[in-house]
């Protein structure tokens, strides 16, 4: 395997798709919206994408059965749009990953003929606030009147977007796919469900759908301890952990 | 050479063949494991494999000839199934080259017919153990009764696998190869011959052969040795070790 | 997108075009005599470089639209031979990388018919300097008589000129294309328009154009602000600023 | 330029050639060596050989003409066989470029009818002798008795060879090429004129030439100096020395 592997589980057709991307990032904003989304939808998967700029890992599951470190698409039938969902354990971390990954994405999403992007993300403020706000981004202008009627804030963040959340939409642009980032405002040092949920309720309303968001908290918790264990062992497969000190639970 | 590359020894036929690997990992426990298995029963060389994501080093022999770094390929005939075992001096260390590596090692095997693969390691677990467990992960769930009852032990790790151990069953099982990996339980921080020989002993039962494990420690340190060398030699390519301080046995 | 990708606003013919080259780098002596040149003349965008060596972020704008990294080429029309201008955000950071983009560029610049290229930088001496000189290097010999004559000073730089623009003249020799880079004296610890501008009076000499300098100053500003926005994220980006701590502008 | 690339000076016939690499290397030993052999035989340049390995660097000389880093080949005629000595300013640093750029080097060999690989090198010690030794290494074991006759020593080193002067020949033994690697006893720590003379004596025993070695220490002094700059660049390419302290003359 020498580049990224979109395998899909079955043909299906979709309908006008809208994909909305939740991958790890800041706060895990982005991460647990789109999971708890996932689950809340009944989503089917529909595809599956694997990477060699992935991490060299195998996950071991309580069930004693491996599986890969991968991103999944989920698909949730719609009236006008249907939508997929992106979700998954990682996101990489080289630039040239990175672009070739979202340039397979784009690839699959151009041949379901995806009508809209939605990223989503944490937009980090060194501040915790009550009422998260939502910022947005889109990648052409008179797209704006149209996401802040549903109470997006844009022209108020300033710097980057890292990553998936951001390339999307720049790359997207380039295949003439219109998008739009929602970055719910959060700290930037710790994991967010409330930011999570701000995000969800504007997306609810763009999409006109409804979304029960009690067990958001507890999908969030699951997110945290996986992206933690995610870390640890990233760092320990690097040498950044001496065997025997702190985390021993891997095995290469 | 900018491909990993497997160079036949000589066009061999092979009967359903079950792969087993031992590459060195966490405490050394697979290749101890392999090494031994491989020099008690027998085995002949079949393929070598060569790789840019090796070290860009030569080893100098005693006898006064070099040879490069490598992985190999041994074969053992066996009544219903031939044995295919995979030892050699190091891993990849980047993902992108860990991908690429088995992605090759799986095409050679593919087109071997290999019915099985069964990979070998340590798991870390930060104390030593008078006698060690070996557990088990597959990559599909109804394979679990059928090595339950060799004394496997499944369900009880967590975590990942890092390497080959893991990345062979996990790219194999989207190519429909069964796998399981073998796991000796081990501190982690130190080379553990016990653990390798747990390890074999669950093997033998598994694949109904008998081997002598008299000189397993011998092998051991002498695995040890050269492990040890080639990480020396390893930081010094780095710039790690300043010539003129501390192993200066290398040139370059 | 797994490799460099120039996109073409517009066919458009050339007539003998210099190329001028003017990328991030020491003092940003060449990024701020190339971007006042560009905006003076009012050239016209022509095509924009994208490529996956660049860093994996878009830029969210102030009226709430966001962009990619690039490099971008503007065109200005001349009597005998039109200018073609080379800006942009950045400079790839890896050899490999600085390679396959000046690679790139070269095929575009050959297709397009240069029959010179020009590139801008600073050339650091650790002392601040009321006039700084102005040095040059060319592709071949018997070129430097004639760049003697508008004051360039040769044969008194010593080192290496690294990325796009020693690049750019070496490869571009290797194709027959001639190039001279000139560079302004700097500090190399500070942004320094005043060497910006003692590089465009002698292009103005050389290219026998006239350019308002007034505005200058200004500029420098706008690209000194951008060009530590981009390296804070970078570095944020690595890990290298804890989210919470320092600039928290972005999102992944 | 996304890969390595020889560029042929002049179409030209050699016989049953024997190559004699000297690249940069512990103690500059096989570089003095092979640098001193091309000049003294008064070697003609036949290819020149540019990798997106190397830095991302051109090279201001004296006379205000830039010049691209890379490795260089040159042709002596001989009665048997002419020798083709391969000299340059590096050697890349990543083992997947030094796989890729001996791989390109072999082809060129190969092609020219190369029948022996001959590389040099140093044997660090880590102590300064009066009468250095020569030590070698073959790829083929039956050919150690024709080279002990000249004084060179197997059998007595250990570890491996880095680079070039290693994988030239163990990569060239997987295509049937034959080679042997003369390492001269040195510190390591130390730029070694007299360790490169040694093995020029044995190398003029080995091939039944002639060479003044009058000169040896001016040419190790000037590669020294060159060393040291590429060095200090590198490091100031990679943010390691910043600007207006210590090396400043260099442009980016």
């Amino acid at each position: 395997m020498i580049e990224t592997t979109i395998i899909e589980k079955e043909k299906v057709k979709m309908k006008n798709p809208i994909l909305i991307e939740g991958l790890p990032g800041i706060g895990l904003v982005g991460k647990i919206a789109a999971d708890h989304m996932r689950a809340e939808l009944k989503a089917t998967l529909v595809a599956e994408l694997y990477s060699p700029h992935f991490p060299h890992q195998v996950i071991m599951q309580k069930n004693g059965v491996m599986r890969m470190i991968k991103n999944r698409l989920y698909l949730v039938p719609g009236k006008k749009n249907d939508l997929l969902i992106l979700v998954g354990d990682v996101q990489a971390i080289t630039s040239e990953a990175q672009y070739e990954i979202t340039g397979k994405m784009l690839d699959y999403f151009q041949k379901k003929g995806v009508k809209l992007i939605v990223t989503l993300g944490g937009y980090g403020t060194g501040k915790v606030m009550d009422k998260p706000k939502v910022f947005g981004i889109v990648s052409n202008k008179p797209m704006i009147p149209d996401y802040k009627k549903y109470g997006i804030i844009f022209g108020e963040t300033r710097g980057s977007i890292i990553g998936a959340a951001g390339l999307l939409i720049g790359m997207g642009k380039l295949r003439k796919m219109p998008g739009v980032c929602l970055m719910g405002e959060t700290h930037g040092g710790i994991v967010d469900p409330k930011s999570a949920q701000a995000v969800l309720e504007v997306l609810c309303k763009m999409l006109d759908i409804k979304m029960d968001l009690k067990k958001l908290q507890i999908r969030a918790k699951e997110s945290e301890k996986f992206a933690k264990k995610m870390e640890a062992e990233a760092l320990a497969a690097k040498g950044g952990t001496p065997p025997g000190k702190h985390d021993l639970s891997y095995i290469r």
